[in-house]
């Protein structure tokens, strides 16, 4: 094989750099996660497919990755049916298993399966690789990370304020400004009730979430579309037009729109007190009551939430809600749980687009001792020895090639400190110590060296 | 569906408290990588089969989980094919892509792919999952994760002095004692040739390895099944009665008897060498010259190096050696690389025997304020608040249910403080502490719990 090797569509490598600038935002929002009492699990990347199929609709079951089943998998399947080459049909015959689509459906087979040994109300949190078979393109990936955070097993609100707070320090620790929208699926519920058509409440939902994109006209169309009369049309376009209104003002205009509609009454008194509690919860971040968010997903039951950033525009980085029976479809029902997702990767496009990312070349080699042969690597051994018993990240250039090459090695690397120490220092007993920004050298005792390290070296 | 949902056999759940386990297992790796130099580096889960295939013998080719293409994926096989039923064919017609197998052959594809944007000697580490479709059975489990430290670009022997001063320092944090055996390839080819049969070096090493296991008839026998005729066998013999000697006498003997090998020579150089340098890096654990290690993989061609347990008896937690030409098969030649990989599932195991894992539940929730109701939440928020923004992991009991209850959560997640702040409390503007372990309540202002909480957390 001669041509370069290459890596499926869809799918990255990531180089030392983008790791170092990953693990920061992974080690960023599970400091935050364990902060506010959540503990991490981890589920195999390989369900059965009975867990994944027909949780994520039609077209999900399509973006399944399936294994192909080991050994003879044609053994089961007739010839008749092979002939038929209905591909879905066959392929639920020869595959048994499939890549985890999203960490919401293992994580309810989780607590299913782990009922008695869990102690309710769960607080997990969860940070893996998700993969669908999608169509790549820019900023979409085949296989990428989720950053999950959930409480399951209690219904109160303070577990959405906590959210909130988490999602605010999180975007805090970037020093990234985000915008919080809420929304509260009862409040959906009761404007479909409102314009008399509530079996229509997923239409209405799907069409409104479009309104901050493509304007009333067009929502108005799609309505329209889907078969909803005229005077419902009406109606919403009153209430949609209070969207540039204040969260008060909003919900003071809902209270009264909605008096008629038990539920929306409830979402409305959800709303109320979440707001309320997150006006003393001492945030940066702004939060919006949004009556047009729905986030397409039919699970959720209460509270709706997204997070986008202010300054770069990029979809929304954050998201999640409360769904009161995600563990139903697995048996266990009555549980009510909320959650919400972090988009690492675009959290990782927002950061590097704001030059945010300086802090963690700590993670990297420090000190560079360099090569002089044979006669000088028992001093060289002796030096990088006592510089890693104190935690100096430092490396010896392993092969006796030119002082050029080593020093071009620890520049290519943005290696801080280059020691020398050769024949002249051996028998001095002491290092020539070279910054590498600077050029500056200064000539060390190695007591000194322990002490100049200590004190020189970039923060970590 | 009613019964309970379940993951495929071979994988596994990590429940919070596994999680704990394993992160320090995995954080006390890294922080040694990083200490020496390497960098992180992570690749796709799925591979272009054309990477995998033909790389791990035909056996591993049949434990490749494969990746069923998405779509119509019957629309290039023809009826006559479909009909013969040749499911190894028929796979690779119907599956592009497989999980990856282990850490080192995406490791060579990476090199060969970003050769360009690399700096040599690269040193790189990569901790992630690898999937083989092998029988499950006790400690092995068809997902598991790999701890690869490799450095590519260098053959100085500094690179295996650092690895296994690497091993040391890993093992010696974990307070694990180890033995590290080490051997050398060139050695192995060098008895191989003093035996008259270089052409029978693997069945000699195949062979050779199971001495320890199995004794030295048993490796006759399989030596003669292998067609290796009689006086080569009792040269072998010979050769391996000096095991139990120690390290300089075993390489002082094996001088005299490969004199007339070049490559045997070249190994013995190379081991003295290694040896010499060792006895200079201060360390800890045992190293002793094995030459009957073999690790079965035809594409070490120097160093061979594996690590067990002095105390568990549990097969080996660590191994690796030195290949001259694993880019190769991917058109990249010349480039030698040593590395070893750490078993994270078998140190767990026996750090979990040893009873060494203590260390690990500072990473849970410290405290739990307990919840009294609405008219008590925003003083419960401004405690939380104060305690979180000193980095102490606080949790607030989001529902409002009766104090024992709350009480045996704080038990069952083993948190250490509770605090306790009612109406008395809120009157007084302090709290009530209570220690979880001992039972003993105190009262205190705001400040002081501050102060109590920083000196009376179990350290991080």
């Amino acid at each position: 094989m001669s041509s370069k090797p290459s890596i499926p569509k869809g799918t990255r490598d990531f180089s030392t750099a983008d790791m170092l600038k990953r693990e920061y935002i992974f080690e960023t929002i599970k400091q935050v996660f364990r902060l506010y009492g959540y503990q991490p699990i981890e589920t195999p990347a390989m369900e059965n497919l009975t867990t994944l199929l027909g949780k994520y609709g039609e077209e999900g079951d399509k973006l399944l990755f399936r294994i192909l089943n080991s050994g003879d998998y044609l053994s089961a399947v007739g010839d008749e049916e092979l002939k038929g080459r209905d591909t879905t049909k066959l392929s639920s015959r020869i595959c048994e298993k499939g890549l985890r689509y999203d960490l919401t459906v293992p994580f309810a087979r989780y607590v299913v399966q782990h009922r008695d040994e869990l102690i309710f109300p769960f607080k997990r949190y969860q940070i893996q690789p998700v993969w669908r078979a999608d169509r790549p393109q820019k900023g979409r990936y085949r296989e990428f990370f989720q950053c999950d955070v959930d409480v399951i097993g209690s219904d109160s609100l303070l577990n959405e304020v906590e959210l909130i707070q988490i999602i605010d320090d999180v975007f805090r620790r970037f020093k990234v400004n985000v915008k919080i929208r809420l929304n509260n699926r009862k409040i959906l519920a009761g404007i479909a009730e409102y314009g008399g058509v509530p079996e229509k409440i997923t239409d209405i939902t799907v069409a409104l979430d479009k309104y901050e994109k493509t304007g009333w006209e067009n929502v108005k169309e799609e309505l329209i579309s889907k078969g909803i009369k005229d005077s419902a049309i009406n109606e919403f376009g009153e209430i949609i037009r209070v969207i540039d209104k204040n969260n008060d003002e909003k919900i003071a205009f809902l209270n009264s729109v909605l008096i008629n509609s038990a539920v929306g009454m409830e979402g409305i008194m959800e709303l109320t007190t979440l707001f309320e509690l997150l006006k003393k919860s001492d945030l940066k971040s702004e939060v919006v009551f949004d009556l047009t968010l729905a986030r397409g997903l039919n699970y959720y039951t209460g509270a709706i939430i997204e997070v986008k950033s202010v300054d770069v525009s990029i979809g929304s980085i954050c998201g999640g809600g409360r769904y009161d029976n995600l563990t139903g479809v697995f048996g266990m029902d009555g549980v009510s749980g909320v959650g919400v997702s972090f988009g690492a990767d675009r959290i990782y496009d927002v950061l590097n687009s704001l030059n945010l990312f300086e802090s963690t070349v700590s993670a990297s080699t420090a000190v560079l001792v360099l090569n002089f042969g044979d006669s000088e690597t028992d001093y060289a051994m002796k030096i990088i020895r006592s510089l890693r018993s104190i935690g100096v990240n430092t490396e010896l250039y392993p092969d006796q090639v030119k002082l050029k090459k080593q020093m071009s090695y620890a520049d290519s690397k943005k290696i801080q400190f280059i020691i020398i120490a050769g024949e002249d220092e051996i028998k001095t007993n002491s290092v020539t110590v070279k910054n590498m920004s600077t050029g500056a050298q200064v000539n060390l005792s190695l007591d000194q060296l322990k002490t100049f390290v200590i004190e020189n070296i970039r923060p970590v």
